[in-house]
Order: structure tokens, then sequence, then C-alpha cells
């Protein structure tokens, strides 16, 4: 994948949580708990998603390239462009993703991180997200 | 000024705090204290920067445009580029700014906000910033 933002893309992420190739950086590991939070750079190529999940402490996103979605369950999608800042309150089950035709890469900010990691659920099937992407 | 990265830019941020012009743009205000977490765009032009300063929770500085610098009281000062990540300790006495000859922007995260607002010191004088950038 082509560096989509300033900042450098990582290694491919783990399959087991993402549907199609994504890049996982994680810029701020916070190893010593300094900061309480992690900071990550996540880039998705076209049709790439996370599997559905949630934070226990909420999660910060910065959208910095491409064209993407969010999505809380139950409720509408909503697409995502450059400068796009999304709030995910602690515990909202949600899914982000590239478009289906496009990249897609955003900052992530972990937040509250002593309230314990990432629950993955399932994955966003093909109909979910073929569903919150026709738009 | 121009638009650096995919973030508006928002007002002009208060001459008390800043020397030369600063824009400030709060994009996460976590009014009702969600995530604990203030996210905010910060546009620098030449030779502008922040008085020294320090965090109560700790900030963490991810560079989206220009030339700047960070610099920790007693210690070199760091020139950054974009994509660099900077982690400010909780406490720690600093500033960040715009090089000479270049505008700056960054993202800032300001981490644990329940242990406190920033704490204002005095300016970075001239011959302070001169010192610290002449590399």
């Amino acid at each position: 994948m082509e560096q989509q933002s300033p900042f450098p893309i990582g290694p491919q992420a783990s399959p087991e949580t993402f549907t199609n190739k994504v890049w996982f950086n994680l810029l701020v590991p916070d190893e010593d708990h300094s900061f309480d939070t992690h900071v990550y750079n996540v880039n998705f190529e076209p049709a790439a998603r996370t599997y559905w999940h949630w934070h226990p402490g909420g999660q910060i996103l910065l959208v910095t390239s491409g064209i993407g979605f969010y999505q809380e369950k139950g409720k509408p999608a909503r697409k995502l462009l450059p400068g796009d800042v999304v709030t995910i309150p602690p515990r909202a089950v949600h899914w982000h993703g590239a478009a289906p035709d496009s990249s897609f890469a955003h900052i992530g900010i972990g937040t509250q991180e002593h309230l314990g990691p990432i629950a993955w659920l399932e994955p966003v099937t093909d109909a979910e997200y073929g569903e919150a992407t026709a738009q």
C-alpha cells in the first residue's frame, strides 16, 4: 500500500479481526501507562474493514485520507472524508473501514486504556457492508 | 493562514499564551468527559510558538505539516517534520512551535484531562528560541 498521510503505514494487521487487507502502525504504545492512551495509524485497502468491536474506554478517529465508513450497531453508517473526526463512546459496538472503491486511512486514539482492551465480535458480513456503504 | 492538513484551522488563538500568530481548533471538546481526552489542531505561522507550559496529564503531538521544534526545559530542542510523534510526559515543562522560516501544524492530544488544565508559564524568549532553532 502506498503511504496516504505523513504517518508511516507499518505492517499488515492480523487477519483475525479485519476483513480484507489492513495495515496497523502503533505510534504511541504507552508501555509504561504514562498517558492511559494508545495512538495508531490504520490503513485499509478498498472494501477492507474491522470486525464489529467495542472499546471499554472509547476511541477517537481522525480521518487522514481516502473515503471510509463508520457504523454503530443499529444506526445508519456515516460516510467519512479527510478531516472528519469520529468520537466512539465507551462500549458502543461499531465497525470502521474503507469504501468499496477507495482506500482509507485514519489515526486512531484509544482512550482510557486502563478500562481494558478491545472486545472483538463477529465479522461485518458482505450484506451488512453492502447495505451500509450503498450511499 | 492556508490550510496545511485535512483538519480545519479554526480561529486565531489567544495572544496571552503564544508568541506570534497561532490558530487553535478544538476537534474533540469532550464536554461530558466521556474520553478524558481533548484533541485539537494547532497551526503556527513561521517563528510562532507556545509559552513554556506543562500538562498535569501529559500531551501527545502528531506533526501534520511544516517544520517545527519541541523542547523540554533543560534539554536540547528536537526538530520536527510531518509524521513525527512527540510524547510529552505529565508535568514536563516544555514549548513547541514553528521553525523561524516555516509554518507548522500538529494535532495535539491532551491526555488524562481529569488531572487538570494546562499550567502556563513565561514566554520563550527570542534568545531561547534562537538558540533552540539554530540547528
